[in-house]
């Protein structure tokens, strides 16, 4: 092997450790997903041996993060990879981070949901709390996507997404205290509900988090802690900059 | 300059460059120590205004995150750090992630004690929640502490506490509904006081989550995610191992 063909070989096999990494993060995030659609499935179904299960199965999202870690220090140790896909490697530290914490979150909604399985069921069966899980499953679902295809416009749409379930947190919030006020012997239960929408609200705050470090892996921009107005100009701008590096 | 020199100025230059990174994430909590301070001195003395100026003041602690994170994009690009070094920026990188979400959770506190600041003052005057307070800004200086020293042994001692941090929040938590349902009219302003209480809780958490950056860049040991009796011994016999090269 000449010293081009074993430049080439080691930039492949370089490649591949990348590709593999991302990936790893993909299906850590769909375990993430599943843990979710399950807690809330356990809330709505009332089913308490469910929501124990999603409690219980935590872990493996925990293995999935230490796992994704050591693969990362070893890319940066061995390959100390510059430019893009130094930017790739620190996204993704950062990613696993927050997925591993929505998975503590599905961890918390899986427990609630078992506690108040064996309680009286409000008339509307949670219906607030499962629109509201319904669109954070889709931020999730949106924010994995995202970030399989390095999509930064995609994800900035799924930033500003996270306005409109704040929103609907909030509005749960005020019910619940109505709730609570108009009837006092709930107060447990509708506290159990209202975490639950807590819970649900992170989830969201989590996966607009993943979608900024999605913008700076593909423009090498750090937009947190920018009004949106700011960002979408910065993505215009970064954009055009960039755009014959994409 | 011949090349042993300019070796040995390099590696002083990246010792400094580490050094000084190091000092900014001390002083970065050092800030958020502050705001939680503030935050609590406004419950405390039913102050709207500090509490509304701590809540304000969150994005310095923002700012600082994104100038440190840069640092250590430019250390990773520029220095290719191996083994201690690579560890102590991977564990900056996430440290930082934990002290921006705690100044968060300070801005919260501070916003939701300007709240409470214009309504009727419980006859503790909030003593449970200010108790909390104490022993999470304790948890935080000593978090503070043993990363300056790459105390792994306190980094330990740290963690541990935080299963007391836990009980505490879960007493308040629980004497909270008993407030709600012996007077339904207090209900909005217990549950602000609940959320103060849980983001103190959190605050408590992140400590823990740098405590045990702190072990794995002492050791190179991830301990997350293991129960505390295993990482007694890890710590044990991880010392054991590496107690010359310390």
């Amino acid at each position: 092997m000449d010293v081009e063909e074993l430049g080439q070989h080691i930039s492949r096999s370089f490649n591949e450790n990348l590709e593999k990494v991302r990936n790893s993060v993909l299906a850590m995030g769909g375990l993430v997903e599943q843990q979710l659609t399950l807690a809330i499935e356990a809330l709505e179904n009332a089913d308490s041996e469910l929501g124990l299960r999603v409690a219980h199965n935590d872990y493996k999202v925990n293995e999935m993060e230490v796992s994704i870690d050591e693969e990362c220090s070893r890319i940066l140790a061995t390959r100390a990879p510059a430019a893009g896909d130094l930017r790739l490697i620190i996204a993704i530290i950062k990613t696993i981070t927050d997925l591993e914490r929505m998975g503590d979150e599905a961890e918390r909604i899986g427990a609630l949901a078992a506690r108040l399985a064996s309680q009286e069921r409000p008339s509307t069966n949670y219906r607030e709390v499962r629109n509201l899980a319904r669109h954070v499953k889709q931020m999730l679902h949106s924010t994995l996507d995202v970030f399989a295809r390095l999509d930064a416009e995609g994800a900035l749409e799924v930033v500003k997404s996270d306005d409109t379930v704040d929103e609907e947190y909030e509005a749960i919030y005020r019910q619940c205290i109505t709730f609570m006020m108009e009837d006092p012997r709930t107060i447990t239960r509708v506290m159990d509900s209202t975490w639950i929408a807590r819970s649900l609200e992170r989830i969201g705050d989590h996966s607009k988090n993943i979608c900024e470090y999605v913008i700076f892996m593909v423009y090498g921009k750090d937009i947190r802690y920018t009004g949106l107005g700011d960002i979408d100009q910065k993505v215009e701008r970064a954009a055009e900059r960039s755009s014959g590096h994409l």
